[in-house]
């Protein structure tokens, strides 16, 4: 027996066309890649929106095909993605900090055959256009007056060519599990590789990121997501916003400390999202200049985990919400978020900072375990760690073109590929990816943890911990630290510091002095490099 | 192409499995309805409602059948829906407030084959279960020592029934747009229309009414449904409480003022949702006992529209938020939610109250319009109402069994039967039940705000406006008017007390006084029985 309720298939342009309609004079800020503030309300973006569209659809493109997108966060890159949806073709969008073969070899992999791409990064198309043979159409996000000379072909100004349509355009009736967006992984070993989302994926993604628990967006935030749509969707915002009637403030392409500050203030903003780096240079400027957030409400900190001096910092001087939040690319990206429960609402002090260290837990519609190395659920103890798998309507369930298929079972758990723990109130946290944790006679060592604690040493700027071989115990960990600019810690003092707040047989065999650290293209330590740097390393203790 | 994310239908059961799961120790408090309050966390229900699907199962019950309750909001309740669900079978809430005919009729119609009864409902349920030929199972939601003898045959106590069972049952893999539950709108003309909700449009309306424009729940809040479970599924917090991880209080069979009040103290409950009639009670009480309310936030106020003195006592005596509410059976019921946006966010005293007066704006997932007669589509200008039609993945599609297919049409756009007008900023304001508004020569006259008009007379305890014939207008208004206890207002007095306030045109013709105004049994004005009444009535102007 069926209900018998509506046939309302879950669509991306439906979203914005609630907006459109019950949020019509709400408005999109952008600061605008060619520098000045632009403004629009959600009527004007579905609209525009509807002409992208109608432009694609009548020069030939079609569901299925995928359309790249190589921009920073502004209205024009929204609409962009919601007309390419509204055919039913795919969004793909390209993260520019991959290098220019990267970026190439994503191209071509995902087949794309247009491509919407900001000012800032037509020198970058240019150099690889020519090795992407499926390109057929180049649109530049701008006006016709900033268009640069191109050697590009089929090149065209986003505001000439939408005067080409009146946006008189039907959304095309799709199935709710068609393909509508693309994201690839930035795998620090092997090839990227590409998550197809869904109609579907995103609009339950969008309704579960935007709970109470989650992001907790209403029409009376305005929100500023700093996190770009390159990076995991803008961790959902693009949709969650709209969605739910909050203001978008887009940042364009300047993350820098008074950019930041500047749209914090003069568009009074109530939520932000970025990774740690972006808060880092907010703070400087803040404590540089003096000035202070009256405005922000809350900011979800996730992509790399938020030092605790940073939490700390946002809350008792900016008096800042700050949630940390957890997911993956595969994810869509929303993982976990940590807010309170009854359980944990009565903690102040130290004992709140240890909490809202942790990852958090998940909203309904994302189902987590940790398990051994032979798939055997653990304990929810909060020190037992293992291998961190998920399952949920807005997780992936391969890859395209089939790959790294070992990625996921029988049973649709995904292995995030995260090594974490979970304690009896269901609060998750992150000790190490499966790759990098150090396994020392069997045990595991979680490197995050040493790198956080040594971080925490007043003269140490960054550090990174691997496991080189040793006789006796398989692998042994190895510190790799950038020392603060013009301190010269000592090894043993390092040591020291460490030695009363880890096991004992956790503590580093030795310690090396480094200028650098290499990163990848989304700020994460590349340990596979280090790893092979040191891969000759011959510990004192071997 | 499709999307490649995970099939993750969206299954009720997912819903409990995610609060026994990430809110294991969150409890269900309930009044039970022997007397004492009880106590149980979320993973207690679920290994209960796992019971119960184990035993209906064994049973020979199946994925389809319709299994009854008629009962009060209980944890035992709770458990009793999402065992049902969990084997694919269909929940049919009976309302116990409609006759003993109107109930015998409506099981069979959806040939119910089992139900779970409260003790309080026993003796109804012997004087109609011979009517109902399918029903070969009776659960009485109790203990043994607490079963009273009884003529029902197969009548068992369900906590002797579920020590029969273990819990190791493994929910039933379903089709998402399975049929999970059933309730019957209780029509003032006609046979009851069974509504069928699906697996889909449950959780789907669960996020939606969770979200924060909606009901806003998070594991902090502690939530009294006063509305029963057998009234639109009690507004969705059946679903939505477990979802979001709150604690739920369930408040039995008792919503006298003080039954309502000792629970929201004991239990610090800050977010409840009834009826105006529940609330008056509660405020009466308070009144009478000097008593406040520091623990409630927030409450949800539908069914029937808010008077607006209840408004603002709750917000400027208790400092509690009135959320007017409105929905139907048939949209499970989340229609719209009357919170602020930025255009009425910097409303005070009246006109704040003005704004809250309404029902409010639609969350995504929910579609309005109001038309005319002719179908076209009315502006949105706060003032032009005509037929409020809605579209979602949560409005019934049809009914059971086909009938009533003249309220939708072919676009899915569901009639809903209310008059409306809708302002600029989305705001849906129920000006009349369709079949109720009164035709004054061509143009619509607002029955509901002639009555709210007169409630704000300080001698007027209710009234009721009807159309009755003129020959000229074809139908001119009429109110019918209880006074207050020991007043005795004057008709010339009432009407120049309207006077100033309305159109001169909507002045009723005349007024009568009586004693009572009769009510169905959700508590709205019998307005088939008024016309029916008054149907000879003739009015001195005519």
């Amino acid at each position: 027996m069926l209900g018998l309720m509506q046939q309302w298939p879950l669509l991306n342009h439906k979203i914005l066309d609630h907006a459109a309609t019950q949020h019509p004079n709400r408005e999109i800020v952008s600061r605008m890649v060619e520098g000045p503030i632009a403004r629009q309300t959600y009527a004007e973006a579905n609209l525009r929106a509807r002409k992208v569209a109608q432009l694609l659809e009548r020069e030939g493109f079609c569901a299925g095909d995928r359309i790249a997108t190589l921009a920073w966060n502004t209205g024009r890159h929204l609409e962009a993605w919601y007309g390419i949806m509204g055919i039913g073709a795919v969004y793909h969008t390209l993260n520019p900090r991959l290098s220019p073969e990267q970026i190439a070899w994503i191209m071509n992999d995902a087949e794309d055959c247009a491509i919407f791409v900001d000012l800032t990064f037509v020198p970058l198309l240019e150099e690889i256009a020519a090795q992407v043979p499926t390109l057929r159409k180049v649109v530049v996000l701008t006006d016709r007056q900033n268009l640069p000379p191109s050697t590009l072909t089929n090149l065209v100004a986003y505001e000439e060519w939408l005067s080409e349509a009146d946006g008189d355009f039907v959304w095309k009736a799709l199935d709710e599990n068609a393909a509508c967006g693309m994201c690839y992984t930035s795998g620090t070993t092997g090839n990227p590789k590409g998550v197809v989302y869904s109609h579907r994926s995103n609009v339950l993604h969008a309704l579960i990121a935007s709970l109470p628990d989650s992001m907790a967006l209403s029409a009376l935030d305005v929100v500023l997501p700093i996190v770009p749509m390159f990076h995991a969707n803008a961790w959902g915002i693009a949709q969650s916003a709209p969605m739910t009637g909050a203001t978008l403030v887009m940042p364009g392409g300047k993350m820098d400390g008074a950019s930041v500050y500047d749209l914090l203030d003069t568009e009074k903003v109530t939520f932000s999202a970025a990774v740690p780096t972006v808060w880092m240079m907010l703070l400087q400027h803040l404590e540089g200049t003096g000035k202070m957030l009256p405005h922000l409400k809350r900011v979800v900190i996730g992509g790399a985990a938020c030092p605790r001096a940073m939490m700390e910092k946002f809350s008792r001087v900016y008096d800042v919400e700050v949630i940390h939040g957890w997911g993956m690319t595969e994810m869509s990206p929303v993982g976990t978020y940590c807010k309170l429960k009854p359980e944990t609402a009565g903690l102040t002090g130290d004992a709140l900072f240890d909490l809202r260290q942790k990852q958090g837990f998940t909203p309904f519609g994302v189902e987590m375990k940790v398990t051994d190395d032979e798939n055997k659920a653990l304990p929810w103890d909060g020190k037992t760690f293992g291998r961190l798998k998920v399952r949920g309507p807005a997780v992936a369930a391969s890859y395209f073109g089939g790959v790294g298929q070992e990625n996921f079972d029988a049973e649709d758990w995904f292995d995030t590929g995260d090594v974490a723990h979970i304690d009896k109130n269901g609060y998750m946290a992150i000790t190490d990816r499966a790759k990098d944790v150090i396994k020392s006679g069997g045990e595991w060592i979680s490197t995050i943890e040493l790198e956080n604690l040594l971080i925490g040493h007043p003269d140490v700027a960054e550090a990174a911990a691997i496991g080189v071989y040793h006789p006796k115990w398989d692998e042994r960990p190895l510190l790799i630290v950038v020392p603060k600019h013009g301190k010269s810690p000592k090894k043993e003092d390092l040591i020291t510091f460490m030695e009363d707040k880890i096991p004992k047989w956790w503590l580093p065999d030795d310690l090396v002095f480094v200028d650098e650290i290499p990163h990848t293209a989304t700020g994460k330590i590349q340990k596979t490099t280090l790893r092979d740097q040191f891969k000759d390393y011959r510990l004192p203790t071997a």
